[in-house]
Formats: structure tokens, C-alpha cells, sequence
């Protein structure tokens, strides 16, 4: 029998993990290759509502959120500048829809906000507006996902205890569904957007009928009600306040310009023909829901969204009630998966930049950025936690990040037409100007009133990001400088070494792998040594005896340790000058292991040199190998021998 | 600047692992010395309490658990069989007293059931003791941590909800005390057991007097109770049950057998002494609580322990209620640390002969066996969660081991004893004779009485671990099979192989780091070759421009990934024919992989190397090398480039 080693084979190995990875390429998804990708993008069809759910689907909270302000203060009087201000921010929106087509044109290959201000304003700003994208992103997941499970809740009371669960585990399905690749999601994910549009079309024509028939009085209880708080004057600052609330209808609207590149051929007039679809189907929700609002003077109540209380007063309790909670969590929660489109591209892009760890820029089996989408969902995750589900909470930390981007980006865009002074560029960069300066007068507004209430929690957070951004790339820069080497010095790089080698084997007692380790240590140099660690006095003798039989010159050494320890002493023995290499000689430590074939198999011994391995890499200037000594599992052993006695004459 | 990387160095790594470390030595202790074990050693004063501790806390429950037998079918007719039950128990001690004296003369290195079986009555009987004897430790601490638990409530009822995390809490506090070491351990815990002892003979004493002054009347509300329900006949099986319930009281008396060795010398004598005192012990604290239960007409209540209610009834409500609670649960914390001494060394025994993992045979930095003492306390923490910390519930499960290891014990002295037919044999042969039968007897009792009680557990967990450690033997046998080389074949082995070697290097770039591989692997054979996988169509054209640069005839192999994957495509290559390496050639997979200062630097790299070496380690027959290349830290490097240019002239 061959005791070296060198000849031995055939294990089975793994059952654990191949079952493991069969479960996960079930849940997953099989691997898909690079060439797939260009298959994986989007039409009109699906793109409208993948990329556009996030803006329509404000139209869930916006309108409540203006009712939080207003009503505590103004009670019914509330009713009469809900309008306006609905009115406002449709035109804000319209603005932006505009906007936003024009940086489609200018930027085909998407990156919003980000490659905008990169490109116009200068890295710094470029990083601005990354992290305030990257902190609206989790909040646009973790708003949709506590405003679908609200919805839910609003139809089914009885759950209310358990929103924060429910949100969660709509957040691993989220992950789950784009851990598997993007069109698939879009299937999962897109009808519910035209259903939302087309339920509350319903009952928006539904509410206004009923409106015009006379018979949308306001419930008997209310009046009371309202006219009970309704104390605090009329200012210009409550309206202001209405206002930065009612903004959390436009967030989103910057998704479809970041994702231009997952959309088909012709990806810059699909995404602008998206815009304008997007911008009529708000203008008809967000109006709609804030007439209907207005009309049947609807009271925000903790426990019942304000569109489930219109549907209630529309329809009365019936059928009608569950279906648009159906759809509005539904609608909801595709806003959540527009942040899982977004979200690693946009990091990936950022990546490629190098402020944020690479890792983020490759794709996983199914062609998707899968460490982006698994930061996300603990993020959000994280926040459903801390802030319990409540959307109302979590709206006062989500609009100042969004519209910072805007605002930087529409300033980039201004710079961009001015730069290139195209045909027309007068009217673009005004259109864009405009932006600007409304989405900066929100964020000052936002920000200022919004500040106490959790916005501050965004003014810590996206600069604590910035400085991590700057020192990642810093350490990249000094990585690359380190690594890097010019091409023209590559003609004149020496390859051909004549190292003096040096090769120390560790070694627990002598035996076979020991001996496979020796060859083929003195294959390579005469230098070597056999290295041994005696934990107690006369525990190496046995050992001595048997090497001295040897036919050798290799030393064996030995080091007695009082502490039983084996890593620090061959650390010692390597540093000190003992072993006679001389300076700029190579050490190689020649690590023998053996390996069975079962995992309890392996826990059966103390693998020390895994251990020696790790330490050593430790070490610089020694380089570490390991030489494997694969022994049969015990029913192969037994039959190989068999085998062998049967074969002998 | 040397971009090879041979020379560079200087970094300040692990920071974190420093305080981890401080810490850990902080609740641990300072590593000690091999030379240090002798001065661990117990004399007689420490190492009663420490083994003794076990038996003489039995008392705490013992009375109880007869009691529990009696009285629900005898009620009042209990106390008149009482005192003859205790008797027999006694009895049984005394001749087990005799007979480990016995034990202790013929095996002075200690070992107990398991090393007598092993040597007198064959390997498969001692495995049987073994694992009874395993079963019986974690047993010992889950029993008597209870028991210290119910004398606890008993003194503070409000502290009753919580007593699994009590139980859990001493657990652990056990743990850490004795990963710290042995004579430590004995420090804090061997005076409560003097404390108990004589607390229990105030007690005694004080209830006689009581007694016998006439005033121990049994409380007006007992009578009525007790009698309530006796209604069961009287029979010998019920009798018989009662005697195995007592047997608790006679557990842990093979303690001081087992751990001789950890006696100062004269150990053999010491550890006899520590015999007699633990018999005169044991008669005066189980006899006088026994007697104490008959006169006084004690019932049990599950929420108020024997002892307690007792105290009760001899002083009153008061601080000696007090006394005995603490000096009872610190007794039987020192029981369950009996077998933090017991259980470890047993195993470390077993683990020599390779029935065990052998890890559990290797002192750690404390000179004390880690592994067992973890294991341990992990089991005994189980145990307590699945029974809920009731006592009586786990002794049902308690009495089966220790008497079956009992049996084995005895009837390997007989043997013994016949087998050396030294001085006196047939005396001994006869006290251990009668220990056996009657330790038979109570196996045979037991096991049948408190089968379906919980003793059925032990019935199928010590036939699983006997086969456990059958298999662990097996593979023991097997892996030592193939590696071990018999002497006189050490002579005629050659050490001097002319391996041709091939040396394969995966590369991602061409870097500084690429270069130090390739100079290395070329030092060790002209066979070299650069592999690189290709992820995307293109993605490699740069990389071998770079390489066309190159004034070398290493060549570069590219293989194209469709699925990304590098590790497959590399196995497969080395799997085919096509390197063009011969037969017989050694290949080397030389890894170079970058070391950067900071765990948060290391997860921005992508760190491939270390994921292929892990990989290339499932495949026999392929070396796995890794040359590491350490980068500076940022300031290191910026301080470099500083003192380079200023040493410009």
C-alpha cells in the first residue's frame, strides 16, 4: 500500500451541502448566465408598474398625512385648505414629472440623482446625493411596508397586534422575490398596480356620484368631534407644515430615471413615456382621494387608514372594503420592490466608483446585485423594529433624503444644459431651475419642520455615511497605489527569482502524511526542518526514538511549551534565527493535514494545522501551505484491504 | 520601492482580540504552567467537601423522596416505616463505604467504575460504566442545582416562578469557576459544606431536645391531610419503591474513587480517610433528618422542601430558616461542582483510549479539562429547561446510572481480588461481593420501579452513547490504521522525491502581488501558468494586453464563467488533461492573497484567494499555497511616501 499518499482517491463528500444547496436554488432560482442579462429588462408594460408604483402608491399616506397636520390644529375648517394644498403639490409634482424627462434624455444610462451630480456638481455632492438616496431607499421600503401592512390591518382589526411581524415577512418575501432576478418580480408584483389605479378610479367616480346625489353626509358623530380640537389659529406656518407633509406624495418619482437602463430598447423613451403615465395616473389618485377627502370630511384615526374610512363612507362595510386594502397593500408593497430595483443599482454604480465596499457592484447567481438587496432588507427591517410599524413615524424621517436628491439633481441638470448649450437649452435648464428651486424650498421646508419630529435623525446619518464613503475610497486609492503597476514598466519586470528556499513542516508525530509532507518539502529544497511543540517534559521522547531510526539529515526540533500552546512557539522559532536561513531566504511553512470524508469525522481531531495556517497568514513573509492527506471513510478502508487480501495468491 | 513585496512590514493587528483577550483572562485566570498541575492537588481538608459533597448533599433530598412514596398511599402510617427505610438505606451506604475503601487500595490512579470494568471485566462493560457514570454527572449537577434551587424558594417563595433561570445562573457560575481551576474552585466552595454539616446537627440536636421536651406537636392541620388520602394497602412493592426513592441519598459516594489522583500524596490514604469521614456524615445528617421526618410527621409540599419545613417546626419562623436554606443550596452547588471535577476527568480517561474525542483528554489554559467541563454544563442546563427545574421529576432519572455503575465497580473488585488472591482476598472479594449483589439489586429495583417514571430515558441514552463511542473507537482505529508506520519500516523510508512540480497561480489583475506569486512559484520550477476567469465576454481583455506586455513564457490561461463562478472552473481545469502537466507531476495551487491592518479593510476585498484555498483543500493530491502581500495602512503608507520623498535629495 502506497502510504504516501499521493496516489489515494474517492470520497463522497458534502451530502449536508448539497441538500442545503438544492433548498436554495428552489427558494432562489437556478444560476443564470451573464449572456441572460440583456432578457432581464423591462417594457412599458411592466416597467410603468414597477418603476412608477412607488410615486402612485403615496397616494396611500399623502393625503392622511396632510389631514395629521391640519386637523388637530383647524378641525372642519381643515377641509376648506386640503384642496389647496393637494392642489400645490400636484403642481410640484407636474414640475418634477417634467424635470425628470429631461434628465432621461440627458443621462440614457440612468443613475439619477447620483451620476447627475457626480458628472455636474463634483464628487462631493455626487456622495450627498448617494447617501440621501440610499437613506430614502430603506425609508421607501420600510414606509410602503408599514403603510400595505396599515392597510391590511385597516380591513382586518384583528391583526393589528401583529403589524410589525406582518411587516417583516413581507420584507423577507420581498427579498426572497428579487434575490430570484428582476422580471420574475415583475410578474409577481405588476397587476396590482393597475388594479390599485383602477379600484380607486372606482371609487373615486363612486365617491363623486354619491357626492353629487346628496348623500355623502358627514356620519352624525363627526361634527362633534372635530369641532373639538379645532382650536390653534390659522397660520401660515400650519400650511407650510401641510405642505412638507403632502411631499411624501412625490417621493419616488426619481425611480424610473434611475432605472432607464433596465428598460428595453428604446430605454430613454420608454422611461420618459412612463413619466407621463405616472404623472396622470397621481394626478387622478392623489386629486381624486384629497377631493374625496375634502368632501366627506374624513378624520385620520390611528387604526383605520383614511382611504379605508372613504371606502367605508362610499361603499358602507362590504366586499369594497377588502378590496382596496387588497390592492393599496399590494400597490404598496411593489413600492417597496421599486427600492429593490433601485437600491443595488444604484450602489453597484456607486461601487464601480469605489466609495462603497466592491462587493456591491458584482451580480449573484440570478444576474442580480444580491449583497445590495440583502442590505436593504436588514435596513428596513432594522427600522419597522425601532419605529414599531407606525408609517406616521417613519414619514418625518423619509422626505428631507429624497428631496435633497432632487435638489441636487435638478441643480446638476441647470449646470448640464449651461455646459452644453444645445439646441433649446435655455427652456430645459429653466424647467429644471424651477425644480430646483421648488424641491429646495421643501427641503429647507422639510427639514425645519420636520427636524424634531425625526428628520434630524437624517442630518446625522447621511453625513456618517459620506465620511464612511470617503474612507473606503481612501483606503481603495491606497490599495491601488500600493498594487497597481504602470504599463510601462511592465516590459521590464524580472520574473525569474533564484530564491534560497526554506521549508519548515510542522509535525504531531510521525506518520504517513508526515512523510508525504518531507518529500515533497525536499523536492523542492534541501533546507528543510521537521518542527514539533512538546506540551509536558518526555511527552516529545517517543517521538525522538522514532525519528532518530529514520535514514535523514532532516533536523527534527523541538520546543517545549509550559503553556501548551503551538502557534506563538513556531511564530518565536520562524522570528528568531535559529533555524540558520539566511537573510532573504523564503520560508515556507508546509502545514501537513489530513481530511476524512464526514464533518463528525473531522471534529474527532484538533486539526491544529487549520489553526497554524490561520496564524501564520498572519505573519508576513511566510508563505503558507498545506499539504492534504485524504483518508478513507472506514467502510472504504475495510474494503480496499479485502480487496487487496483477495488479490494475493 | 520594492513592489515584489518581499521586504515589506510592520503593522498593528487585532485590537479587538486584545481586549477579548483581557477579558477572557480576567474571568478565566492567567494561562498556568504544565509543571504547575501538581500544585493543584487536594488534601484532605479541601477535598472532603469538594468529594464528598455529593453524597453528604443527597440528605437535601433523599428524605424527601421517600416520603413522596410513602405518604400519598400510607399517609400517617408513613412515619412508622420511615425509620426502617432509612435504615436499610443506610446499611447499603455503609457497605458501599467498604467497598470503595477497597477500590481505592487496588487502583490508586483512580478512574472508578470505568477503569475497574475496563480491566477486570472487559472493554464493552467498561463502556457501560462509562456512559452510566456520564449520565450520572450531568445528572449530579442538574439534580442537586435543583435541589439548591428548591431550598432557595423554600426560604423565598416570590423567588418560585423563577427558578429555571436560577438554575441556569449557577450553572454558569459553576462553569466559569472551574474553567478557572480546580483549587480555586475549592476555595469558594468548601466551607458550606462543614457549614451544612454542622447547621444540620444544630438542627438535629436542637429537634431532639424538642422532642423529647414534648412540644412537637404536630400542627392541628395535619392530621386531617394526611389521613385524607391513606388509602392504599400496605405492600412489599411499595416498601421497595420507597428504599429506591432513598437510594438518592447514597449517590456520589464513588466520587472520592474516581478522583483520587487529584489527591495530594499519600492520595490512597488520603482518599480513604476522607471515606470514614464521609460515612460518619452521612449516618448523622440522613439519620437524624430521617428521624427528625418520623417524629415531626413532615409531609412533603412542592413548594417547601423536607428540611425547610422541618426548621419550621423545631425554631419557628426566623434567621435559622435562613441558615439552613443557604448552607443547603451552597452544599448542593458544591455537588454539582463534584462533578465538574468528576465528569471531565472521567472523560479525559476515556478519551485516551479513544472512545471519546480526544480533544476532551487536553488540558486547557487553566490546567483543567475545558472541553468536558463545557460540555457539561451545556447538558446539565438542558436537562434543567426540559424538567423545569423539579427535582423529584429528575431523580427519577438519577439512581438507574449511578447504581448500574455501582454494580460494575463491585463485580470488577471481585474479580480483581480473585484474579491477585493476595493477603485478606477472600474478605474483601466478600465485602465487594455483597456491595455488588446488593447495588445489583437496587439497579434491578429501580430500573423497574421508576421505568416509566423517567429511568426509561437512561435505558435508551446509555445504549446511545455506548454506540457513539463504539463508532468514535472505529474511526480512531481506522485513521490510525493509515497513518501510523510500524518501527522497523522507519529505516528503509525515502525521504528524497524528484517530484516535478506544475504550479498553478490564479490571478484577478496584474499587480505587485501577482508578481511576488509568479517570482516565487518560478523559483520552485520552471512549470508555471497564470489562471484567470473570465466573467463577462471582454471582461479579461485588458488583463491579457497587460500580460502581452510582460517580458515572461509564463502563460496566461483565461477561462470564460458564465455563471461567475471561479472555483469550479479552476477544479475542472486541474481535473483536465490540459495544463500539460505528466503524470505523477505534483500540482501546486499558489494563492496570493493581500493582508490589509484592519478586519473592516479585509471586507472590502473580495478575498477569492481564501474562498479557493478552502475549495482546492476538498481535492486530494493538489497542494494549496498562500503567499500573502501585506498593505499598509493608509497612515503607515502616507508616512512611507513622506520619509521616501524627504529622502530625496
Amino acid at each position: 500500500m502506497d502510504k504516501s499518499g499521493f496516489g489515494a482517491c474517492g470520497a463522497q463528500e458534502g451530502r449536508v451541502s448539497e441538500v442545503f444547496r438544492k433548498l436554495s436554488r428552489f427558494v432562489f432560482g437556478k444560476s443564470m448566465a451573464s449572456s441572460q442579462l440583456s432578457g432581464e429588462k423591462l417594457n412599458v408594460f411592466w416597467g410603468m408598474p414597477i418603476l412608477a408604483s412607488d410615486s402612485i402608491s403615496s397616494v396611500a399616506y399623502a393625503v392622511e398625512e396632510i389631514l395629521l397636520v391640519l386637523v388637530p390644529a383647524l378641525g372642519i375648517a381643515s377641509f376648506i385648505w386640503m384642496p389647496r394644498i393637494a392642489l400645490a403639490i400636484i403642481a410640484l409634482m407636474t414640475i418634477l414629472v417634467f424635470s425628470y424627462r429631461h434628465v432621461v434624455d440627458a443621462y440614457p444610462n440612468g443613475g439619477g440623482a447620483y451620476v447627475v451630480a457626480k458628472e455636474n456638481l463634483g464628487p462631493i455632492y455626487s456622495l450627498v446625493a448617494g447617501a440621501s438616496l440610499s437613506v430614502d431607499y430603506v425609508l421607501t421600503v420600510s414606509v410602503s411596508i408599514a403603510a400595505a401592512t396599515a392597510a391590511i390591518t385597516s380591513a382586518f382589526p384583528q391583526l393589528y397586534p401583529h403589524k410589525v411581524a406582518i411587516c417583516l415577512i413581507m420584507i423577507i418575501l420581498l427579498a426572497i422575490g428579487n434575490l430570484r432576478g428582476i422580471r420574475e418580480s415583475a410578474r409577481i408584483f405588476s397587476l396590482p398596480t393597475y388594479a390599485f389605479i383602477i379600484s380607486l378610479v372606482v371609487l373615486i367616480i363612486a365617491g363623486i356620484f354619491k357626492h353629487l346625489a346628496g348623500s355623502s353626509l358627514i356620519p352624525p358623530d363627526s361634527p362633534s368631534e372635530t369641532l373639538g380640537y379645532g382650536t390653534q389659529a390659522l397660520t401660515v406656518i400650519l400650511l407650510i407644515r401641510a405642505f412638507a407633509s403632502g411631499c411624501s406624495a412625490v417621493t419616488g418619482i426619481e425611480a424610473v430615471s434611475n432605472a432607464v437602463p433596465n428598460f428595453r430598447a428604446p430605454a430613454a423613451k420608454n422611461a420618459k413615456i412612463v413619466y407621463i403615465l405616472l404623472g396622470i395616473a397621481i394626478v387622478i389618485c392623489f386629486g381624486g382621494v384629497a377631493f374625496l377627502a375634502h368632501t366627506y370630511h374624513i378624520i385620520p384615526h390611528p387604526r383605520q387608514t383614511v382611504i379605508s374610512q372613504l371606502t367605508l363612507s362610499v361603499f358602507g362595510p362590504g366586499i369594497m372594503v377588502y378590496i382596496i386594502a387588497a390592492t393599496t397593500a399590494m400597490i404598496l408593497a411593489l413600492a417597496a420592490n421599486t427600492a429593490y430595483s433601485g437600491f443595488p443599482t444604484l450602489l453597484s454604480v456607486i461601487a464601480q466608483d469605489g466609495y462603497v465596499p466592491r462587493q456591491l457592484s458584482m451580480r449573484g447567481h440570478r444576474l442580480n446585485f444580491n449583497n445590495g438587496i440583502i442590505m436593504l432588507s436588514l435596513a428596513a427591517a432594522a427600522l419597522i423594529i425601532v419605529f414599531q410599524a407606525d408609517t406616521h413615524l417613519l414619514i418625518n424621517l423619509y422626505a428631507v433624503g429624497v428631496f435633497t436628491s432632487f435638489t441636487l439633481s435638478q441643480t446638476g441638470m441647470v449646470i448640464h444644459w449651461w455646459k452644453e448649450r444645445a439646441h433649446a437649452w435655455h427652456l430645459k435648464a429653466l424647467i429644471n431651475g424651477l425644480g430646483a428651486l421648488t424641491t429646495g424650498a421643501a427641503v429647507a421646508v422639510i427639514g425645519v419642520t420636520k427636524f424634531t419630529e425625526g428628520a434630524w435623525v437624517v442630518f446625522v446619518v447621511v453625513p456618517v455615511i459620506i465620511a464612511a464613503m470617503l474612507k473606503i475610497k481612501k483606503h481603495y486609492l491606497s490599495v491601488a497605489n500600493q498594487l497597481d503597476i504602470p504599463n510601462e514598466l511592465l516590459p521590464r519586470l524580472n520574473f525569474t527569482a533564484t530564491y534560497s528556499h526554506h521549508v519548515i513542516v510542522p509535525i504531531d508525530s510521525l506518520n504517513a502524511m508526515v512523510v508525504k509532507a518531507m518529500r515533497y518539502a525536499r523536492s523542492l529544497t534541501p533546507n528543510v526542518e521537521a518542527f514539533h511543540v512538546e506540551i509536558y517534559e518526555g511527552a516529545a521522547d517517543k517521538l525522538r526514538r522514532k525519528w532518530s531510526l529514520l535514514n535523514t539529515d532532516i533536523p527534527l526540533i523541538v520546543k517545549f511549551s509550559p503553556y501548551r500552546e503551538v502557534v506563538n512557539l513556531l511564530t518565536e522559532y520562524i522570528d528568531s534565527e535559529e533555524h540558520g536561513s539566511q537573510p532573504g531566504d523564503v520560508i515556507t511553512v508546509l502545514l501537513p493535514q489530513f481530511f476524512v470524508s464526514h464533518r463528525w469525522e473531522m471534529s474527532l481531531h484538533n486539526n491544529t494545522s487549520l489553526f497554524i495556517a490561520n496564524a501564520m497568514l498572519k505573519k508576513r513573509n511566510v508563505i503558507v501551505s498545506i499539504i492534504p492527506f485524504y483518508l478513507d471513510d472506514i467502510k472504504a478502508y475495510r474494503l480496499a484491504k479485502k480487496a487487496e487480501l483477495a488479490s494475493r495468491p
